[in-house]
């Protein structure tokens, strides 16, 4: 596959701090809510409920470069990028710009978990169905 | 009893907005962090987990009237009040002030009920341990 | 005019709480969101800033009644009305559902405010051509 | 200086997600909340306006790695160290632990900056006083 998936998200008045611009942790919901779409683009759920127990990928990290800022109501391109999957863990690219101008790039990974409420996120194996699809997503 | 109970917290640079003052949102994750302080006060938790289900008290409302601005920095007191406790619900009043200055009052009602994951809430009596206790602290 | 102005917004993962269902706050923001998109969709901006001097809406109440719960990736739609234009003040309704499913009903009342940066907002008449066009919105 | 500043931080309701843990995002609301008060415990402020501008510091880099989860009520312990005072930026690094147990570490790198309304922030040269008092406290 050779194009990123793009969303996009306009910024918020509940976005932004008293410095005028969307706060730096912000762009982390962003992030999220991209990656999210972009695996329902793939006909995915960000978790999977079977009774108390859930699916879900927890991050393992995060990060964030920010280049210029980003105001109230500008309508902000996501360019999202399967870099790497592993065994149990993915890692995806996030490019923030604003008409061509760069925002931000950021990167987070995910570890495949199964969660009981109360208990600690157990890693598994990335289920081959989902872990093919993302596999095909590398852009090389 | 006679006098409500009083917390305090800092308006922090991530709860401001553009406008250069707190985030009126805000002032709803203030109010449920004073109600569970004041919670813990008497000896109870914000949920009990028992296995995969939690005992819980979601809000059935909730409203604040902004009196004047609250800013970063600024430690605001927060007065927590019992106004009525029901068989299922109880509600509290708050009153914010900044070294005396009204800033903001408001009001929620929750309801004590019982989550399982993936079905709504099931509201249920108030256990009488903790009703009891509620009750004793309603300022007539 | 007859019909209220429909948004809709999907619940983000960010957006839930550990009791599984959209945090009570979040529909504080959600319906600050749908005021900001309705005021576009009229030619406005949330703010507008002349030099360091910022013309918002800070709110003076806002309530909420939440009647069913909102979960992640499910896409509620929100009316906005119109209720009641003041000289200085407006006040809108917004009513949250799922498929149809009522979900929640909130209020907001705002208040045409001149703010400098470090000095309180001042409240100020709605400026008419604004001021008229909201009129014209209330339904009744 | 031999030891980082300390300070701590109870896990709230509102911090959680469906997952049942704390949500990976606000783990930089706390970061910054800390840096802000080891700010204030050298007498410094957040921010300092000066008319309609303000002297703030803006991240240029922001990252996280997450060890163990966080849960609702868990008081965690925040340590704070400076790494590196540059003639511009400063980089601290964050270090999350719950009675002992490794729960995350970060790192935010911040530039010094003006910030006018309406503007983009402009880089500046780190104050002497303040610099030179960061710059007492990297831990060598």
């Amino acid at each position: 596959m050779s194009t990123p998936f793009r969303t996009s998200r306009m910024v918020e008045f509940s976005d932004t701090d008293m410095a005028g611009i969307m706060h730096f942790s912000a762009f982390f919901r962003f992030m999220e809510g991209a990656e999210h779409r972009f695996l329902r683009s793939l006909g995915f759920s960000v978790f999977s409920e079977f009774g108390s127990e859930i699916i879900t990928f927890p991050r393992v990290a995060a990060s964030c470069e920010y280049h210029s800022p980003a105001r109230c109501e500008q309508e902000l391109d996501i360019d999202v990028t399967v870099r790497r999957v592993g065994t149990k863990s993915v890692t995806y690219g996030f490019a923030f710009s604003h008409q061509g101008r760069d925002v931000a790039t950021g990167q987070m990974t995910s570890v495949c978990c199964r969660v009981r409420h109360g208990e600690a996120p157990v890693s598994i194996p990335i289920p081959d169905e989902f872990g093919n699809k993302l596999r095909e997503q590398v852009i090389s």
